[in-house]
């Protein structure tokens, strides 16, 4: 049989486990031109959270009874399509299942000899793009600028704070807890970075961590972190927003302070953006980044979930709370 | 003797009369490289009012006793410049004043054959540069795209709004009084157009009058017109920030809902200007607002307040509280 986890109910404020269920249905058969797949990770990521709402997101949100949507890491167990063979390792967007069919669109074979294939969901997959295009594309980064990361630790936050390193940025990070901060400073060679849950005052310190203001601001968090960021800016700054998990969990809509007249007085821009808009540059970029990885430029850390596809509504739940440290996973099998 | 307007006091709210001073002085006399003009006409401008404050702007603020920044419409009076000989037309930036000196930088001769002088501080000036550069350069307008500009019968919204037009654009139009909404739907040509002050659900109204959304705003004001905006953006949407003149004079900070996860779901971007950052082409911008303009394809309308230098104080106030439709002047003197 194949275990799936389905919408059970739309959260309010942050996901219950009551609000996922687990079902058991008939592993499927692949047709001419589709593959049988099996998953080996599932990765949990904040977008999700977005999706379990009813309000319109940027895709077709969750039904009730559908399979939760996300990206795995799974392997190919019997083909009828021409591309792929049994025991090809793949990036796939089944969800959140034991066993999923691909018609072969958006499937892309992972390379074991590069890297641990729980890459292919981590930094060589969607949430090392997203830092890539995100910090370079949108973010326009110049070498030498002051680069600001909110969620430095996690799993899109710690590969735009390594990335603005290679460039020659000077890169601080905001993440909460002292452990990630001492990881993305020692390990991960951040110049500076605060735990935002002893900070009080915000503004001061991104002003005293940053004198010359930021260049570029990749945000991940909104809220007040975010607020604080505006005083701060740099003539012709730029503000990447990448995500705001703030403010996915919150039951009402939160005011801020209105920040648009530092836009003209900074001459500054804010963009949002998904990094499906740039896939067609993934292959170069996936490249760049596997050439970073295996030179130590790039590190990561996994925070993976045992237990089966049984524990991913936990370890989803656990990540939107920061209990993880880079990346997000749930182990769901061995592969052959 | 020259009269001047000097800052007297820091406004708290909206500028009183007495945060101005009138003073008198002698008249200047030019140096070898410098003219002496004379003011026939004042530009009062809604960027002034930031000028006023103590906190940073985009540029230096006037200190108390400094003579008001602003541009003028100017008449050489006496020249030691190779440039520039009595008698010439120019605009010019010696602020609130009967006279002043310019060493040339920044100084443009106005051709009296194309338009009304006073056009040199409006639209064939700054405003209506500001509008031209605003929406091509920075709202990257494409032909057919919707356009919604706030301030829509202010010196540059007009503008915005008959170019959006000349691009082959829906354009809506918000304004605070039924007669600049008759004036920009019937003179103008806008689609559409609101008195906000008689609305009270400003995103169900941008809803209802731009069904497929909003490809571009043109930000005047800020505050909650710009907050309605957000949910009724386009795809890939551009909101362009240029002015927030319902946030110049709040006794302290408002605060309004947050709404940069909009700009990840709509792909969005804000970006602020300021006219001055697209100067190297405005003789180009220039050439193309007086061949439109000759062809009846722009229209324009000025507010002009007669009583001289002691009245600039009184119509700037009544600019900043919605008194004029299209650009406000202020009559200094006659040409000679």
């Amino acid at each position: 049989m194949n275990k799936q986890i389905t919408l059970a109910a739309r959260p309010v404020g942050y996901p219950k486990e009551s609000d996922f269920k687990l079902v058991e249905t008939p592993i499927p058969t692949p047709e001419d031109g589709q593959v049988l797949l099996k998953t080996i990770y599932l990765s949990v990521d904040p977008y999700m959270r977005g999706r379990m709402n009813q309000a319109r997101s940027y895709a077709a949100n969750v039904e009730f009874n559908e399979v939760m949507v996300g990206g795995v890491v799974a392997q190919v167990v019997e083909s009828k399509h021409t591309d792929f063979q049994a025991g090809d390792i793949v990036n796939a967007h089944i969800g959140w299942q034991e066993y999923g069919i691909s018609g072969g669109d958006g499937l892309r074979k992972i390379d074991p000899s590069i890297a641990p294939i729980s890459t292919g969901i981590g930094i060589l997959g969607m949430p090392g793009l997203t830092a890539y295009f995100g910090l370079l594309e949108v973010g326009q980064l110049q070498d030498g600028e002051t680069v600001f990361v909110s969620g430095a630790a996690g799993a899109v936050g710690s590969v735009v704070g390594q990335i603005a390193k290679i460039k020659g940025c000077r890169v601080i990070g905001a993440a909460g807890s002292d452990e990630k901060i001492a990881y993305i400073t020692n390990e991960l060679g951040f110049d500076e970075a605060f735990n935002y849950k002893n900070v009080n005052d915000y503004p001061a310190k991104l002003a005293e961590l940053c004198p010359v203001g930021i260049d570029v601001y990749f945000d991940n968090v909104g809220g007040e972190i975010t607020d604080a960021v505006f005083p701060n800016l740099r003539l012709k700054g730029r503000v990447v927003i990448c995500g705001q998990i703030s403010q996915y969990n919150l039951e009402s809509l939160e005011t801020g302070p209105r920040f648009l007249w530092y836009m003209i007085t900074k001459r500054a821009r804010i963009e949002g953006f998904l990094v499906s808009d740039y896939f067609d540059k993934q292959t170069e970029a996936l490249a760049q980044m596997a050439e970073w990885l295996q030179q130590g430029k790039l590190k990561y850390r996994e925070t993976i979930a045992e237990g089966g596809i049984e524990n991913a509504p936990a370890a989803f739940i656990s990540m939107l709370k920061g209990g993880n440290i880079g990346k997000q996973l749930v182990k769901i099998s061995e592969p052959s």
